[in-house]
This record gives structure tokens, C-alpha cells and sequence, in this order.
């Protein structure tokens, strides 16, 4: 490596680190908070739908489903930056320190629910109901995992 | 038309009105005003790096404007139906009470956010970013216009 390759590397190094840092440093704990407490509403809006046609309670509307499945599978990979280490508290927040102190775990079980989502909405757009049902349950499931672990319901 | 097809479209048009009933019954105000902040929460949280980009406050960065763009122009279509008839009132909401007598102007606002913002995350994933900060300008006018108008800023 020569010393002008050596001094580029240095350079890009330094360019993300400071990047990174200053992005880290602009969030406050309770912007984190109120931004993923705003990303769990709007996938609760559209969930309700859902449900209300999984129980019958709305007369079952393939297209619906999956313009609201499609969203959920949006929103879902956009949870885990407002987790960011600090916001523990800050604000009101349900969030369990555990989050924090076992946050590979976390991070797995957030991965669980982008990739059930994502495969909600895609059955859920070919369309077939028996099929869709069958995957409502497992995204359902890695909602309640986390939350059975790591959310504090009053 | 025979007497089948025509029992045959009032029941079609039957179940289109109780969906469509069902669907706006289950919808509380504070519920609706609780959605649409948080759409605008998260528009605004995507909002912020592209605004530090814009000042130069954080170094230009064409892969990170194009997804936060991306997510912009993917919430902006979500925040019309925040504001259902009634949603006036019913918790804190900074939506004035001229929304709900001017919607057709309201929608069209709406409608020139959509457009912007889906322009914004295109010509940003194209990545020139001469391009991408003349449509940053024309996409923040179409969020201003509407806030003038229709946002009551304490």
C-alpha cells in the first residue's frame, strides 16, 4: 500500500466516523422514542384491518389486505433505529432496559418480524386466503415474541 | 338489465356501503389525530438528515438522501386518510378546523406533496445532487404550502 492509497483509506475512515458521529449525536433520547413509538402506531393502524377481517369482524378484501400488509412490511425494517443506545428513557416509553443489555437478541427478533411481514405482504398479494391467513399468524407471532420479552404493558 | 344482475349489483353495492361503514365506524378521532402524527412524525425524522445534507451540516451523501427520500415519498401517500370527517377535534392536534371545509384544496395540497416527494426519491436514487437539491426546495415548498394554511404552529 503506498503512502497516498494509505492516506485515502485514513481519510474515508475519518469521513464516516464523523459522519456516523454526528448523525449518533443529533437524536435525543425522546425524538428516538417518539419516532418508534410513531412507527409501532402507524403499523397498528394498519393491522387493524387485518384483524378485523382475520375474525370476520370486515368481509375479507384480498386487495386491502395487502396494501396494508405492504405497508406493515415498510414500516416494520424502520423500528430499530429509533432504539438507539440512551433512549431507554427520556420520554414515557414501554421499552424494557433489557432491550439495551441484550440487543443482539433484540436485533434478531426484529429481523424475525421484517422478514414474516415481507412474506405477509407477498402472499398476501398473490392473493390465496387460506395462505395469507396462515402467515398472519406467524407475523402476529414475532410481534407478540418481542413483546411477551422486552415491552412493559400497563 | 335481467332481474338476477340486478339483485346481483345491489348486493355488490350493499356490501361495498358496510365495508365502507364498518370500515369509518371503527375509526375514534383521537385514534385518527394519534395515526397522522405519527405519519408526520416519521416524515419529519426522515426529514432531518436531508435537511443537514441541504446546510452542509453533514457531508453530502447520495445513498443516505435517496433512502430517507424513498421512506418520504412511501409515508406522504399514508397521511390523507389521518384526517377523516370528525377528526377535528377529540385529542391535542394542530389540524385546523378549515381542513375539514376546504378538503378538495386540502387533498390537492396533499396530492402536490405526493408528487414532489415521489420525485424527490426518484431523482435523488439518480444521484446528482444539483438536481436532487432543486427538487429537495420544490418538495419542502410543497409541505410549507400546506402548513401555512392549514397548521396551527404554537
Amino acid at each position: 500500500m503506498d503512502a497516498l492509497m494509505r492516506k485515502t483509506l485514513l481519510l474515508s475512515s475519518l469521513a464516516l466516523f464523523f459522519a456516523s458521529a454526528i448523525a449518533t449525536a443529533a437524536v435525543k433520547p425522546e425524538t428516538a422514542i417518539r419516532y418508534r413509538q410513531s412507527v409501532y402506531t402507524m403499523i397498528g393502524w394498519n393491522f387493524v384491518p387485518l384483524v378485523k377481517m382475520m375474525k370476520g369482524e370486515a368481509p375479507w378484501d384480498s386487495a386491502t389486505f395487502a396494501r396494508h400488509a405492504e405497508r406493515i412490511a415498510s414500516l416494520s425494517p424502520q423500528l430499530l433505529e429509533g432504539f438507539p443506545e440512551g433512549s431507554d428513557k427520556g420520554a414515557e416509553t414501554e421499552a424494557k432496559p433489557e432491550i439495551w443489555q441484550s440487543m443482539d437478541d433484540f436485533k434478531s427478533k426484529m429481523d424475525a418480524l421484517v422478514t414474516q411481514s415481507r412474506l405477509l405482504a407477498d402472499v398476501a398479494k398473490a392473493g390465496d386466503e387460506a395462505k395469507t391467513r396462515e402467515q398472519f399468524k406467524k407475523t402476529a407471532g414475532a410481534c407478540k415474541s418481542c413483546h411477551d420479552k422486552y415491552r412493559s404493558e400497563e
